[in-house]
């Protein structure tokens, strides 16, 4: 089967997306927000059906691990309370896709992340979606403040509170950044791409997978710029005096393949081993045009995971072997799905 | 001849070195400065002999576009004053080596920048530098606060005064930040990179070049993230209603080939054209070792490219040519010593 690791709900029901325009309003002006509407079976099958599922059914993959829009999640927006309420309905929303669709997504939630708010925060929401929605992973924002880039590294020891629950549901996190407010950054052009390497460069000078030897991060974007400048890293490491990336930081990290052509995607295979790469394609998501060059989808990734000599085992791997090891809570639910 | 477009003074003398430190302490503690230290030829001679000079002799590169350390700008320390007198000695100390080594070095000069200083006051250092001592561009720092990207993006009209002086000396900027003073980055192994992604998305982004048709940026250490992720940008500018990137921004910016590995290099020209293509090695610069891989130095970035079946024409524009189109005064130059 084929596995994509990288959907997000871009399509999401008006109504949902004009709840959060009017939490954002009621925020601005001190009043209290609406009451969430109600979104029927029906509205979420359209938002879907003619978007990722049919996508899906092209181009041939059988399951996304699904999760909100990421430049929606908007946790530099209001306080506490306010990414709370989102995060919450917007979780809500991808588990009735799930329920919807059991057979094609499985959900990864958004955390209630709030600039200057403690992590700790977001470990219940976390718990709620893997204990009661039967979610298998979330996105974790590494920057809320959008594009200021004012909390601590991912190493640092405020994060470990929400580690060590990541670490005892046995549940990845992928780094993924949401919108900005500083001009100097486009969300899906640079930002997203900026906070890969970013997080890369982190974990290379860190003892973090040391102190949390089963902790696992998918770093979405092909891994930003770390496999165009693999030797650079590698050099690095060397420089800093930390161990070789094989046999540390990727025992843990983990890059999908939303590289969205091909020379890209033979370079990512080209450099990082193949039990480190993830297949995915973020669709629908920041790129939704047709290459001119190819005359196809430029986020159609498995075109360009098709047309690598991969053996039959890498391929399985790049597929779904590796998805259901980063993902152990997948693969459970896969297992119980085929009995 | 090979033109390599990026050195960087890494190995000043430990006096320059050592002044700035008191010119730092001073500052902190509201006193003056301490008088520039006299610094020999012949120290001058002892940190580029056995440095740079050594290792373009061994590399085979003839001429070296030399700035002052890039980490060592740090725009972020001080006020204007500092960064001015810094900026100046740094960049006198360039000329210095320029003198001693005419036919191996021509300058690039750093500039006084400084949080909230308006670019236009940098203008009368990139004047001096070019006009008095015979530099041939400048690096521009898009984030003089070091890493907190508090300026506005570099297609901002507050830039302009900076760029019609550019245009009218007929000079390039590299685009190119410094050192960090926050957590989340690493100077050169996330910042620099992250900066080269940003700069290149704010120029797509935006009719700078149409208002400027003659500036031109080199965008270092292989333009970042950008050519890994080329169908990603690609694909932006067809969703964002902006040109194709030929014919638009490549017309304005170009990449080097600091890029320490050769599938990295590879994919570079595999997706930009060699017109846009300089050669560069950042050498002596981040990554000084060794790759186990190769047993040569990561940034021997001749040996990678040497290893691309290029044609003659396209080889001598990488190597020589198009450093002449970009730096027209690196043109003039060569000319009038060939004489």
């Amino acid at each position: 089967m084929i596995i994509d690791c990288h959907g997000h709900y871009t399509t999401a029901p008006a109504a949902h997306t004009s709840w959060r325009e009017a939490q954002q309003a009621a925020y601005r002006s001190g009043a209290q927000p609406p009451r969430y509407p109600e979104i029927t079976d029906d509205e979420i099958r359209e938002t879907v059906e003619g978007n990722q599922l049919r996508l899906m059914a092209e181009r041939g993959i059988d399951l996304t691990v699904f999760s909100p829009r990421a430049s929606a999640m908007g946790h530099h927006f209001g306080d506490e309370a306010v990414s709370a309420a989102w995060a919450r309905v917007s979780n809500d929303l991808i588990a009735r896709v799930v329920e919807l669709y059991p057979d094609k997504f499985i959900g990864v939630c958004q955390l209630p992340q709030s600039p200057g708010v403690p992590i700790a925060n977001s470990v219940g929401e976390l718990r709620r979606c893997v204990e009661e929605l039967g979610f298998v992973g979330c996105n974790l924002n590494p920057d809320p403040s959008g594009g200021h880039w004012t909390s601590p590294p991912l190493t640092d020891e405020s994060w470990y509170p929400f580690y060590e629950v990541m670490v005892e549901l046995d549940v990845p996190a992928m780094v993924h950044v949401s919108a900005v407010t500083n001009p100097n950054f486009h969300a899906t052009g640079s930002h997203y791409l900026n906070a890969d390497t970013t997080a890369f460069m982190q974990f290379l000078q860190s003892d973090l997978f040391e102190t949390f030897p089963s902790l696992r991060f998918v770093i979405p974007h092909g891994g930003g710029a770390v496999p165009y400048h693999w030797g650079r890293f590698r050099g690095l490491a060397d420089m800093l005096g930390r161990p070789p990336l094989a046999g540390s930081v990727m025992s843990n990290v983990f890059f999908d393949t939303c590289v969205y052509h091909q020379p890209g995607i033979n370079l990512l295979f080209d450099v990082v081993g193949v039990d480190n790469i993830l297949f995915g394609s973020e669709m629908v998501g920041a790129v939704r045009g047709i290459d001119p060059q190819t005359g196809q989808y430029f986020d159609d990734t498995r075109r360009y995971v098709d047309a690598l000599p991969l053996s039959g085992s890498s391929r399985q791997g790049v597929y779904e072997g590796n998805a259901r090891r980063v993902y152990p809570r997948l693969d459970v639910a896969l297992r119980q799905r085929s009995r």
